[in-house]
């Protein structure tokens, strides 16, 4: 491999698994931390470690001057991002090139190419994979968006070109509710993103959020299948499995050849996702986005075919071709994950602050942990709410789910409320357990499980 | 399944692992202990738990009235004897049965039959199945033996009919050394098992201890392919790891074949396992006996197969015809087992007793353990020193070893000595790495390196 010194610029679980994944390839780990972050489990388990800046994401995650002479001061040679933060940003992908490392990613230029959403949309298009009826590209203002909205259809999203991860998102049920929101979104993305474009897209109600992961070599792709990340909150993922229970073979081979025909359109180098809405009934699938980088959920996808994706990313990223061929890749058994978020659900997903006081992981058969979390830690108030991801591997899908709830109920964790409560509710959920949900189906739920709780809580208070 | 309600005879690690499995397939579990585990893991994770004894092994965990009593008491269904203690005694499995339960195992009589080493020998040659060489049965005295050793060859073993788990067995390099072994062997047999029969068998110096783990439902059997274990201590496996890097793909063949002919011949019904003795040079395999439970090692069949032997044990012993057939189980990547006891590898494996002060195990991708350890547990001093079974699973052999030193790095346990460090520069070592060891080797290796530090211990006791 081209490198020797890896620079993981990122914090907490996904920190972590990079140290692990360059353990294990002879590399040496050099983690990046905020002041917060000093006694973080990622610095302990790192070779090495730099501080870049005060808590503040903007000062020191997102700072790429920062990280830049960081990288120089530690002699790094290559630049792993994670997810979040710079993982998706051209710009630094670029200055990181510039600086005479490698980055852990495709190109800058691939990178802007498919993080802009409707220059997406149109590749997709010309590599033959179905996209969501929308506008060709950015509407310019008000009167445009109305026109193209005739044709496209009501419901409508709104969504920032330079969006991701669900964020930059509006709706309209009709041209009324176009014509207030249209604005918004736009200064909206202004702000956000730096990038006031936004495009249409029909607004899909009953559809799943099934995502195919590749992994390319700039020569050829090959897919390690898909991904079901259906139950959301807020449009961020709370639990996926791998495979997804609504596709047959057919269906499977349709949705992830077209992923590979996309990735080798582009000549696409590394590990990435291709996001697409699946509609059941129908069994039509549309291409929304891809993600230039690892995901969240890609420990599902390692569970059942074996490869290890943050590895593989490193190696072909590092210069070795992709050793394996589609044939290789199959599936076995069947693995959901689970994210942990130090949020109490029963009070509106309210951020849980705290020290560990005590933690016991799920041990034994077909049980993975990815955390940052150890005993003594406290939580620096300043990032997201992922504290871990608890992925659990079974012969097929009843099965995960029950080892599942046998794996919540070792979990132990004092000092900070977490979602595992949730996670335990829905596990013996009868519509997750039949696999039958879409994007929609968990805040509905949450909805329902709060209207029910509401009289016990009122009766409390009288 | 034929019942509901699963007293588990036994403690420790084995006895949370079946807790989990019973959990998994919606039995109620029942766990028995000693006063001096009344707070163990399996205990606390158990939906039930009665105490059948005082701490010694003798009055509780082999106390077969006070077990049957407590087996009544709870309304116990079936009975899973984990490994040790009674799980290959034939009257234990009688009374279960006599009492009205089921026992997790194989019959009584077949019990006896493979239990009997030298029944079990005649057994396998009937099924075609090559034994060492050795005495047709158990010879009846000094002259028999040296009469019969001149067949058989020096070096010999002197094997206690009724041992097990490399217990009750001498080497004779000579006549002289037969004549004087062999009275000791018989008394010493008669004392340990209460049966002083005893045979001889050709001591084959540098072979490979591997084994084939069976499932059968009495009418048909199926392999899971072969544990590689000839890393041991005083004939106590220390590090086990499947597949065997010994055996190609012919020679598996033939091994496992083996060992389904001589199950379905048996009629065999439940988990077992055929031990060989492995000729490297020759290709030649021997078996020797046969172990009618579940073993400590079973870990890594379940990681490459992906099969929960666990659970499907109890499956085929619980009325369940065997949902699985030659063609579904295939190999996926390599795993190892590092037995991880309380022992100080630097003290001559001296016991380690005291509390788990703190204790971090690995996580991460391919990390499985098994262990009843937690923080705040004081072990009994009555029984085995084996507190933890770390497992890994990778791509391949190299790789596997890689992420074990992974793997024990994360590792941390305060409060005593574990041997963890010994597995440390195990998975280091050249030999090791080449897969290059025979049964001796890892006694030779602990010899070189007690000999190697020697210099370094007399310089600070100067």
């Amino acid at each position: 491999m081209n490198a020797t010194r890896l620079l993981i610029v990122n914090r907490g679980e996904i920190a972590v698994r990079v140290v692990r994944a360059a353990r294990e390839l002879g590399l040496t780990s050099i983690v990046t931390h905020s002041e917060a972050d000093a006694d973080s489990l990622a610095v302990k388990l790192a070779d090495e470690a730099v501080c870049i800046g005060p808590a503040q994401a903007a000062k020191s995650y997102l700072n790429i001057e920062a990280i830049l002479a960081a990288a120089r001061e530690v002699g790094a040679e290559a630049v792993h991002p994670g997810y979040g933060f710079l993982s998706e940003s051209a710009d630094f992908a670029r200055r990181v090139v510039e600086a005479g490392m490698i980055f852990v990613g495709p190109d800058a230029e691939l990178i802007e190419r498919m993080g802009n959403k409707a220059e997406a949309r149109r590749t997709a298009l010309v590599a033959g994979v179905p996209v969501v009826p929308g506008s060709p590209s950015a509407v310019a203002d008000v009167e445009e968006a109305v026109k193209v909205a005739l044709e496209v259809g009501y419901p409508l999203l709104i969504k920032a070109a330079a969006g991701g991860g669900g964020r930059g998102i509006r709706t309209a049920a009709d041209e009324a509710e176009l014509r207030a929101q249209l604005p918004l979104a736009q200064s909206e993305a202004r702000a956000a993103f730096g990038d006031d474009s936004v495009y249409l897209e029909r607004f899909i109600e009953r559809a799943r959020h099934i995502e195919v992961q590749i992994l390319a070599d700039g020569e050829r792709a090959v897919h390690l299948y898909e991904r079901e990340c259906s139950l959301q909150r807020r449009r961020q993922k709370v639990f996926e499995e791998s495979p997804s229970p609504a596709l047959d073979e057919a269906a499977r081979e349709r949705l992830c050849a077209s992923a590979v025909a996309l990735a080798e359109h582009v000549g696409y180098k590394a590990a990435g996702t291709l996001e697409y809405l699946y509609d059941d009934d129908s069994g039509e699938f549309f291409f929304i986005e891809m993600n230039t980088r690892i995901q969240v959920e890609h420990p599902v996808t390692e569970m059942i075919t074996g490869v290890d994706l943050v590895r593989a990313m490193l190696r072909v990223c590092l210069g070795e071709p992709l050793g394996v061929v589609q044939d290789d890749i199959a599936i076995r058994g069947w693995a959901v994950e689970m994210r942990i978020n130090a949020e109490d659900p029963d009070n509106g997903f309210f951020p849980s602050l705290g020290q560990v006081e005590r933690l016991t992981w799920p041990t034994g058969p077909g049980v993975r942990v990815d955390s940052a979390l150890y005993e003594g830690y406290r939580m620096p108030p300043f990032y997201d709410s992922l504290v871990a991801k608890l992925v659990v591997w079974d012969e097929d899908r009843a099965s995960a789910l029950v080892r599942a709830g046998r794996a919540l109920d070792e979990f132990t964790l004092e000092g900070f409320t977490t979602t595992a409560g949730l996670h335990r509710r829905l596990v013996e959920d009868q519509a997750v357990r039949r696999g039958d949900f879409h994007t929609g189906t968990l805040e509905l739920w949450l909805d329902t499980a709060s209207a029910a709780s509401a009289p016990s809580v009122q009766e409390q208070a009288s």
